[in-house]
């Protein structure tokens, strides 16, 4: 069956209809979910309620049955139990649906043979109807451009990250890591057991997404294991490929067994298949959104050269371990470099050798003289700037935000002009006025064109595995 | 010398003297820092500046020259330039002053052998007069039940804690993230070159220290290594230790000589005696602050089998990755167990094998009913759970303040009776409403005796290391 291209009429519905939504308020969870979140991201379609007795359900006309709806339905969302999923099958065969999203779960993961024989044989009916099948057991889709919203909170803008994961827990999680981060999503797909449309589909169709510059995934299971490696090489020869393999311990395989009916595999032979097709694999949520906004805003490193800004002598100490332990490398500065710094740095106790621990960076006219030369230098291929809110020397001074404000602009400035990455490492608040400032910088930053990382550690990851990522691409281009 | 107990005058100073003090209105590093860290946490003593021209600063009486304050001073704060120093250490041994905090830097870290000389000059000055110096280079005390702080912002409650860290922003920033997790401290001492007082000498003193029952330690340089290393041997057989060591790769190293003077050694070899001693070794003040709340909160565990309690399916499966690399065990449940469970668990795509992923926690009646049945069982040793704030179904229940409390005193109940310890993982607000709900619902449960952390992994880590060490301890107990 051709796959690929043809998948994206999935991602453009003209009309949605929901079935099994609660007629009780505050239903947050399951079909009112999907109704709240179409509705809050501005699904422009009509949205139809399949409701057995309520007339109207937060303010949108139910039907009785699919088949009642006046109108074309192309789209359907099932959040009614397992049992009643044959029945509402044969409904959108009759109106003609192209896609039924099955957030209903109780099929194969549960470990039932009857129930996992249900759920082959709802797809083996779909199949034949032309009808293709997200889940079970899913959250479905979040697609900025089509207004679709799989939870509350998912901003409309669109961006170029496509996800694909199994969990519609952790595709939301992943989401909300992103949104402060300036990470946006072209689609995001959570696909549940994956009985009809699996990985590798959403893989092959985001390879050629004009939309999708950069794919990240969360699996658990293995799907028709040697399709799944062929498209994850295809796909990773395309774009930048990041996948987080949850159950790689047996704990955790048990448990993905539980939760998608995945059977996890090998952790070995995966590992061992995405470093052979350039992907790069990651070991938490966290470290998949750190790659996402490095992919996004860091792009390329010349080199590994990196030189670390900041105020505090213990801080600089643990940010060139931190950096030099994920492979990064920490020149000394240049003479020249040195001498442009000395103008501006001369406090006793600060160091203007490469950790550059300088209290000038807390200075309106030092800030700027502090970067400028660093940037300038041939020896230098990328800045860390690391800072916090909410204590220290910062919280002290007057106008946060004004000084904020012009950090994030210098700071995307320069690195515009000199085409050196600069990222940026906001250490963790721990008061809410920290907080907000640092979600205030932050979002200054990626406005202004730059990463930002929760800590240095963090960041030194993310840029030691784009390294890696970028030796292995030059290694396998050469070997075409 | 005789060492340790005799240390105990330095943390218990009568009045204190600060010398280099600004006049200018809002300096807040240095020694107007310090006037306002000690004001703020409300030191009991008189507070005599130093200035040579000013009246008075801060609301407090200035004095041309230590020499001219008619009472007694027996602790003394210098931020006056390097040259200064050895004019007021003359002041100094004239006033009977008992210890000198040198906040001065710009002594042997510039690496300039003049000053170096200059340093030690001091030191031995200092010594044949009987005061003890504090730095330079260093941020000096925090001693809560003395009402000495450091920075602003540090609590006045005292807590089973003790710091030893040769950086003061380190020192700072374990105290601040330590804060909201419970973690409370006997003394912080920051000591920077350590030209006169070393860590040997502050790891002595706190592992007699009645106040003190852990010890954390951020250190850069290895001074008088044999000494040390028995030290550590010592103090790391009478109380927790737990050692984050700056200057573990080349650049860090390199960092560690501007910033301290230090010669960081070798990594291995710091790892061995670590390893030997039954000290805990960690690679960032994160993960320094996790093992402070474990040792504080979790004490001990009675072996590794943890079962995993919250909503998400791929929550659930992440976690069991984290933990069991982690080194932890998760046991399947007990039939009797899953019978408990199934009463209050019925959905679904939930699950109730351990991880157990169930939508009860959201509820009122199904919250004590999903964590008791676990934390009777025999086969359980500790329970982990995970939530988060200002997103997923929480978010949009009423009275989050009211559920939170009722969470926290369920759980600190349940772990009360029943001494299998209650562990809680929040996984990262991204908006300020969730981190405001976050750090209140941290703050009900460390108060109701339970250990927080801000993810499963790192609660897995630290409960890790917090097994190898009973077992190295026990091993080591066998051995003696």
């Amino acid at each position: 069956m051709a796959e690929g291209p043809s998948l994206d009429f999935i991602f453009h519905p003209k009309s949605i209809a929901i079935a099994g939504v609660s007629a009780k308020e505050g239903a947050g969870f399951g079909g009112g979910g999907f109704v709240a979140s179409l509705q809050e991201t501005g699904f422009r379609g009509p949205i139809y309620l399949i409701h057995p007795t309520a007339p109207a359900i937060r303010g949108l006309k139910c039907y009785r049955s699919l088949r009642d709806i006046p109108d074309d339905v192309d789209y359907v969302i099932s959040s009614v139990p397992a049992r009643h999923v044959p029945e509402l099958l044969e409904d959108c065969i009759a109106k003609n649906v192209r896609v039924l999203h099955l957030f209903t779960a109780g099929f194969t993961e549960t470990g039932d043979v009857e129930r996992a024989k249900m759920e082959q044989a709802i797809v083996a009916r779909a199949r034949e109807s032309g009808i293709r099948i997200i889940g079970p057991n899913c959250m479905g889709l979040y697609v900025p451009a089509s207004r679709l919203a799989m939870m509350p909170g998912q901003p409309p803008e669109p961006g170029p990250v496509g996800m694909v994961s199994q969990s519609g827990m952790n595709a939301g999680e992943f989401v909300r890591y992103a949104i402060p981060r300036g990470v946006r999503c072209s689609k995001v797909i959570s696909f549940g057991n994956g009985a009809d449309l699996k990985a590798a589909d959403f893989f092959e169709y985001l390879a050629e997404d004009p939309e999708t510059e950069i794919i990240v995934s969360y699996l658990e299971g293995i799907q028709d294991g040697p399709r799944l490696a062929r498209v994850i090489r295809e796909t990773a020869a395309k774009k930048p490929l990041v996948i987080l393999k949850g159950g790689r311990t047996d704990a955790g395989s048990r448990a993905a067994t539980s939760h998608t009916a995945s059977l996890a595999g090998s952790l070995l032979v995966f590992d061992a298949l995405c470093k052979q097709a350039g992907a790069v694999r990651v070991e938490s949520l966290e470290e998949l959104t750190d790659l996402a906004v490095t992919f996004q805003f860091v792009r390329r490193l010349a080199g590994p050269n990196v030189v670390v800004i900041g105020g505090g002598g213990g801080a600089s100490v643990l940010a060139a371990d931190d950096l030099a332990a994920a492979g990064l490398v920490l020149p000394p500065l240049l003479p020249e470099t040195q001498a442009a710094l000395a103008k501006v740095t001369h406090e006793a106790g600060t160091s203007i050798r490469n950790p550059i621990d300088t209290t000038s960076v807390w200075e309106e006219e030092g800030f700027e003289a502090s970067f400028r030369p660093v940037a300038e230098a041939p020896n230098v291929h990328a800045i860390l700037y690391h800072t916090s809110f909410g204590a220290g020397p910062m919280a002290r001074l007057g106008d946060p935000r004004g000084r904020m404000a012009k950090q994030a602009e210098t700071l995307g400035r320069i690195q515009q002009a000199t085409g050196k990455p600069i990222v940026v490492a906001i250490r963790p608040a721990t008061n809410v006025e920290g907080f907000a400032q640092s979600l205030d910088f932050q979002e200054l930053c990626w406005r202004a064109g730059l990463a930002t990382y929760p800590s240095v550690a963090r960041a030194g990851l993310a840029l030691g595995h784009l390294l890696r990522w970028q030796r292995q691409r030059g290694a396998l281009s050469v070997g075409h």
